[in-house]
């Protein structure tokens, strides 16, 4: 059983929050979570790319043309995938019941579902614990709503910093849910991001989407994409800042914020892989294109035998020269470096014969491979982990 | 372990073969193999799209461009990849020292070799193994060089057909090695294919290519693609045949011939892939072009997702709409149909409820999931295996 950091109780001005079990889980766990947000929020999503896509994804991106939020209900346990138009049906009753239930308008009530494909959805299961769900908002749960999105997750993922804005302090605050069914664009992966800091929306959704790209969009646990995938963040403006635009002097520090964010919950993710024992992050270096270093970072993340290799302390570098050599980029093999937590195991395209000291350092519970192409200036890192029976374990058996 | 057909003792008129241990693999089993044709050969390749290249596979391709064969020597246990200026020497000293003892010129010889990357090349262990390797050349022994061109392959994979051409009966018959790093374009597969008939060799390269494509290309393990995939043909025409063009009538006989050596030697290579216990094939009809019904085959193939629940007989039909619908082609959902070895799982993108039956059928050693896409009339279908705890304890622990 893996930990997660220490969860601290974060208060993000005008947002409240709950997480509670509501009976969709056989578990018994928390599987039905609220984000609610006292006034409506400038609200920005990503979806999946995926062409089969559950109801409620389909009615999130028709419904985000208005840019705006109150309140995202968000349930595991189930995916409300491949269920046709029952499916649809179901969601649209959750989001109807929740808005009543609230008192605002359907058009701001948004609606996220994760769990095992195609089976009926419960939407009645839902709506007779929806009372019970907004009883239990509260400007501290947010650790709750967090634990309500896992499904195979062994730990709650929150990452939070704090922004100086105009002599004020804003907060921004993430929540995800990862495990299995990563991928680059996107993974079965939630991500629900809120602040209290008055942003534009098209200063907002810029930001949203360079975040994810550096950080999600860099994640591989297993190649696969789900039907589910979603990223959206609120901002509130409860903070009472001066607007943020593109332009605006704090936008820079805003992004920031939001990167290091995403970064640290993708991380989590990856630490928290199905079955992972380690961390892996792959750096590239010296490329000539910051295109061409993503492609090389993920065709690496992305290699069964080199996640199974680290698994097995096992510092066989030809597994990653392959898999530089298939990502499609052009490099000169000659000019390439490879090294595992600093131990260099390839200078030139030939092995070093350091591989006792790359096994030492394989022990360790976070793997830097870092990659110097020698062809240039540019740079990207990805993260996964490594690759292990319980994997196996886990999706063999995972769901009926 | 798992056992391939029973291997019988073929001839190829005027071609002879060996396979023996020289010392290059740890366990003492045969890793060294030789195939000569008693005459120069009319010869086609096909190597590995890695942009890092193993040394043998960038000379053979240079050298290729005369179509002529008359040897090529195979080793396991080193893949002479990664190795540098040394590298290519020593793959230079193992084609002239064969040529030399075998009294042809070097310009008729070609080399190949698998197993782990990075190591320097024993090409000293082999040219001392030469006398005893040509010694052992024998028109019976084509079982022996496809054992020595084993590496975690568990089983020699062989196959052939007879041809009859006008009048007269012509023999091709494959040898294959497989197991990890298997990927469409292609695998650490090296496949050898002789034959007696006597073809130009500008029919002989497309029938190749197209055999390739229809069954290696549609074939994957784990998605990684080594740097030595290697596919090479010879024909000696020693059949004394009216000579095979393109426009010749025999051509489309030889071809059918080709294409089931092919995918029978791609088929064992997925019933044998790395801790696999069963054999997938994934048949996708009603698409509205072949190339978008095998990007969907192999989206399904490549998904660890879906090979983890066939593993665990787990009917979770949700997985494969998912990975339909990340291959990137368009699909109208509520049109597809999924079955497991002919029991109906999906109906018009629904579940049929009929999953205790597909668990029964998820039994076999061999599932067929098949896809109906009901959008045209084209089909296309995919090989790979199941993903289990073997295959982890393989790859954590092979190579160093």
């Amino acid at each position: 059983m893996k930990r997660g950091p220490a969860i601290r109780n974060i208060i993000i001005p005008g947002f409240r929050f709950a997480g509670i079990s509501a009976g969709i889980k056989k578990s018994g766990n928390r599987d039905l979570a609220l984000i609610y947000s006292e006034s409506p929020a400038v609200t920005a999503g990503l979806f999946t790319t995926n062409r089969i896509k559950a109801a409620p994804v389909k009615l999130a991106i028709k419904n985000l043309s208005s840019k705006k939020a109150q309140a995202i209900i968000i349930n595991s346990g189930n995916a409300n995938a491949c269920t046709g138009e029952k499916g649809m049906k179901a969601a649209l009753e959750v989001i109807s019941g929740t808005a009543h239930e609230l008192g605002i308008s359907p058009g701001l009530v948004y609606s996220s579902s994760t769990g095992i494909i195609g089976r009926p959805f419960p939407a009645d299961t839902i709506k007779k614990a929806l009372p019970g769900l907004i009883r239990k908002l509260n400007r501290l749960s947010l650790k709750h709503t967090a634990s309500a999105i896992m499904t195979t997750d062994t730990f709650a993922k929150i990452s939070f910093r704090q922004v100086e804005i105009a002599g004020k302090k804003g907060t921004i605050a993430g929540i995800a849910k990862g495990a299995g069914m990563i991928c680059p664009h996107m993974a079965t992966m939630l991500c629900f991001i809120v602040t209290d800091i008055a942003i534009n929306p098209h200063a907002l959704d810029p930001a949203l989407r360079e975040a994810a790209n550096r950080s999600f969009n860099m994640l591989s646990v297993d190649n696969d994409m789900s039907t589910n995938d979603t990223i959206m963040m609120m901002a509130n403006g409860h903070l009472n800042n001066p607007l943020i635009t593109k332009s605006s002097p704090y936008y820079t520090n805003f992004k920031r914020a939001l990167n290091e964010i995403t970064y640290d919950l993708a991380r989590m993710i990856a630490e928290d892989g199905e079955g992972a024992t380690k961390l892996i992050e792959v750096v590239v270096k010296g490329a000539r294109s910051s295109s061409d270093a993503g492609k090389i970072a993920l065709s690496i993340a992305n290699s069964m035998l080199v996640k199974t290799a680290v698994y097995g302390r096992d510092p066989n570098w030809g597994r990653i020269m392959a898999a530089i050599g298939y990502s499609g980029v052009s490099v000169k093999e000659n000019k390439i470096d490879i090294s595992i937590n600093k131990v260099k195991l390839v200078s030139k395209g030939m092995g070093t014969t350091r591989e006792k000291a790359a096994r030492n350092a394989l022990s360790s519970k976070t793997v830097i491979i870092t990659i110097d192409l020698g062809t240039g200036k540019e740079n990207a890192r990805a993260l996964t982990c490594d690759l292990t029976e319980g994997y196996i374990k886990i999706n063999a058996h995972y769901g009926t």
